[in-house]
């Protein structure tokens, strides 16, 4: 039997990150390399509560078929939260998705057609890179820094006519896989290209209530509303294995993302909608995130601590994530993560080469850590074993 | 701001059905249109109880991120419990899906080039049809008749080289929107030339259980198990708020399809997965099912009884299903359904004209009749309705 394959069939291919994660679980390593927040932080007593108030004074709607929009007073609860990021929407603007991935998916088959062009930020998220490949784009890679995209290659890479890029892809937050956070002064310099250029802007916020010391800048979507597709989610906030997130979008985009939507997967599940939105009840958000926030911010710290104290001499660089789940490391010139991985996991030790995470160009010298799964404990035997898998790899170049 | 969107976005439309159901959810009209499952068969307790032991016993790895093939618990209940449909497959060809219409969005994505002839009954499911526009097919409806497609004009359409048809996309079990069932001698017929052609069969079979008397015959797919993929459903045995579905498919097509679902959405809910493990434990379904089986059972006997008692005379003609949720009505000479619609929702009932249901040719004067949401009361009293409704028609022609 041969089946005829679809030609974006062939550009999909298994991801790297998948393929590490199955060496990261043997029993044993210490892992710098998911992105699975600590368990500690979900909410299961919360969840216990509202899942049997649910289906003890709504069972039948909650079990029954709804609207492709989403749950109403989920959206509501959304619309309100997003004042904090200065953007002022219209429950109506918000649809209910299956995780933000699936907002990524719905944009990727509204906005791109096969051969279109789309910019991505260096390096970017992978699961972006997969969720857009279906649909054919040639992603081209805008230039950054610690602060984000350049504006000025933004411009410069915007495109016109059948050329013009379909849009830039941001994650302006504490952004994955580098940890990084746009300012605000970045933030009003990429809105004000977008918005001369006419270029549409996907903000991906999945961690930006996640900060540490000071909530990030408002959101560049506050910035050039009718030019943006907005993507959150509760992975972070309450737990991921509730596949829940939203994208908000002009009014001239959010009945072809229903349309989407509705034939992915009709709505996302009713049942997980209305729990949530009995846990967001009596402002729970308020009193939970903080606990987040002072975990992950001590594990950083425990992180950072260890990098100063372990890897002095070593001759790599990294940043200091102000929230967050990552950090970025950027290895000594000649030193290549996907060798190192392997010493690594002989010690004890797993992370993510960054050259993932590219979309051309890809830097080889470059690994991401997560701060979030790890304990403190962990976090210093790991990156010991850590600093001894990198002088091993240094003594023998 | 103007956004410049994708080829397929201009293809795809608000749901006809949607509108429809939409205008049936005034209150007071008594609605044959939906297809909601009854209510009263949601196993709710079963549900609290399960949600108690699964967050009690399990809560961080039921609200964690997980694995985009699934739970493995409940993959090898599906694998198990297709053995039932003469399937015997490997809980590793199962993947877990948001729902079996996420199945026909990622069967689309793998198989479906723009302008690729894929081959659908007549009348067809309008959410595959919704579900496969996106990636741009020609879709080609086959000769069908009160047993499914013509086995001959099915060979004739099959076609060769690039023209050759990525697919057939058959409902065999009490089919939606007519309620027919394949007999044994027509699966063997189509099964036949699915192989003799290399024809692949995407068979979706979300109403199977929902036999009355006897179960319907071995699947196709238990036939043609290299060349087909099987989707099935949690939606109309527990409940669809969960969105909780399943494809098999062969080795070949597995690892693309696994891609694309965590493309997608990473993996549906694991929470939701836990959940319905836990409730399928130590044979819950041989003891549900048979409850729903018999309250639809009544509510289409009351149904044709109505239909009998109030129809007489008029020129039409209805099937009897033996399963499932929905009868197709054949509405005498010259008369619409659609204006009919108008004319029933005055009276006070309400269906889904027929005319959505079709690939291309559409037959204006039949409608969908659901018989699984309405009580026998409500049943009674809309046939009436909906008998004086044609009546007046009929007179005003």
């Amino acid at each position: 039997m041969k089946w005829q394959m679809a030609r974006r069939a062939e550009k999909m291919n298994p991801s790297v990150i998948r393929e590490i994660l199955k060496v990261t679980e043997k029993p044993g390593i210490i892992s710098f390399a998911g992105g699975l927040p600590s368990p500690k932080t979900f909410p299961i007593d919360a969840m216990r509560e509202a899942s049997e108030r649910v289906l003890r004074d709504d069972g039948k709607a909650a079990l029954q078929y709804a609207a492709s929009e989403g749950y109403a007073p989920l959206r509501e609860w959304v619309a309100q939260d997003l004042l904090k990021q200065g953007m002022n929407v219209s429950p109506d603007q918000v649809l209910i998705t299956t995780g933000s991935q699936q907002g990524l998916d719905l944009v990727a088959k509204i906005l791109i057609d096969a051969g279109s062009r789309i910019l991505v930020e260096t390096p970017t998220y992978l699961g972006a890179l997969q969720a857009f490949t279906p649909m054919e784009p040639v992603a081209v890679g805008v230039n950054s820094d610690e602060h984000g995209v350049d504006p000025d290659d933004l411009r410069a890479k915007v495109g016109t006519g059948a050329d013009k890029a379909r849009f830039v892809y941001l994650l302006p937050n504490f952004q994955n896989p580098t940890g990084r956070t746009m300012t605000e002064a970045r933030r009003a310099a990429v809105a004000q290209v977008a918005i001369e250029t006419g270029l549409p802007i996907i903000e991906d916020n999945p961690y930006g209530d996640l900060w540490f010391d000071a909530p990030p800048a408002p959101s560049l979507s506050s910035r050039h509303p009718e030019g943006s597709v907005y993507l959150g989610s509760f992975s972070k906030i309450l737990a991921p294995g509730l596949r829940l997130g939203y994208l908000v979008a002009p009014p001239a985009l959010y009945p072809k993302l229903l349309q989407a939507k509705q034939a992915a997967d009709l709505h996302t599940p009713s049942f997980n909608q209305r729990v949530v939105a009995e846990v967001l009840k009596d402002g729970f958000i308020e009193r939970h995130v903080p606990t987040i926030r002072a975990l992950y911010k001590q594990q950083c710290e425990a992180m950072l601590a260890a990098l100063d104290r372990e890897m002095a001499g070593l001759g790599l660089t990294w940043n200091r994530p102000v929230g967050g789940m990552f950090l970025w490391v950027q290895l000594p010139q000649g030193l290549k993560a996907i060798p190192l991985l392997d010493k690594a996991v002989e010690k004890g030790v797993a992370f993510v080469p960054g050259s993932a995470f590219y979309a051309e160009g890809a830097d080889e010298s470059t690994l991401r850590l997560s701060f979030v799964t790890a304990t403190v404990d962990q976090i210093n035997t790991g990156m010991s074993a850590l600093a001894a898998a990198i002088r091993e790899s240094l003594s023998g170049q």
